[in-house]
């Protein structure tokens, strides 16, 4: 489905702009959209790891055979160059696991950057189209709660 | 000049993939750049923003009539919707102003983004050729050191 914050916000945050109103900056030059996403790091020792991702272009159907979440950290993807990008995200089901038959995708356009709240089961971020770069911010400390993985029994087919 | 992360070295970072050996992750469909802005936060009670801005298109020749400065954290800008932007910094002068003399003003590309560091002397970004979109990150906690301006005497005249 096409990403809508509404759509989105059990899982996070749409940034982009417009999507609130914004105040003046810049001599008047921009418009500023402040808090644009939900920002959270829960380990005092983790630190925020800007990171670059190139990822290589896919194209659908794709099969889901893995989620992972960041326990501890929000994770905010910002695409730098890219067509469009899909993002997978399922909800929780009361023993931890992703609930895999309530999997959702959103269709995501440039201009548009995600936000996970921390805890969220997602796919790893895919392109589509052609080859995209990311980039990304997590707060990390090197430890087995930076990333938690879930290989799911039957793969999940997203189709177009 | 164009943005190289050697020239803009003293200034911050240039945010972009494949400026180092990347590290494959997302089961191989990705490269990931790690650490690629030195991110920082002096003040304990700022909390990082993530904001969207939209700038108005400008053009060349463009006269720098202010420089602002982030004493107390890293600013990061990554273009999400852009053609060309144009970022002017200056060094330090020995009274804490900034060396006007000698403001050097960096062409980039959709794919780069900038992070200056803290206490860096910089021109509001600049779009060129047409309207874009950066999310921007920095700490910041409502006092007066989020953002110090200063006002040229005389403009510097930036030509293409």
């Amino acid at each position: 489905m096409p990403l809508t914050p509404e759509a989105f916000a059990p899982f996070g945050d749409v940034v982009a702009a417009g999507l609130r109103d914004g105040a003046s900056a810049n001599q008047g030059t921009a418009l500023r959209f402040d808090g644009s996403a939900r920002l959270e790091s829960q380990r005092p020792e983790a630190r925020p790891n800007l990171a670059v991702f190139r990822s290589v272009a896919r194209s659908l159907p794709l099969d889901v055979d893995l989620l992972e979440k960041h326990p501890r950290s929000s994770q905010t993807f910002l695409p730098m160059v890219c067509v469009r990008f899909l993002v997978c995200v399922a909800p929780v089901s009361p023993d931890g696991k992703p609930d895999v038959d309530r999997l959702v995708a959103f269709l995501c356009a440039p201009g548009q950057g995600i936000n996970y709240l921390p805890d969220t089961w997602h796919h790893p971020i895919v392109a589509l189209d052609g080859p995209a770069e990311f980039a990304m911010l997590a707060w990390e400390d090197g430890t087995p709660l930076d990333c938690v993985e879930f290989p799911l029994e039957e793969p999940v087919r997203i189709v177009e």
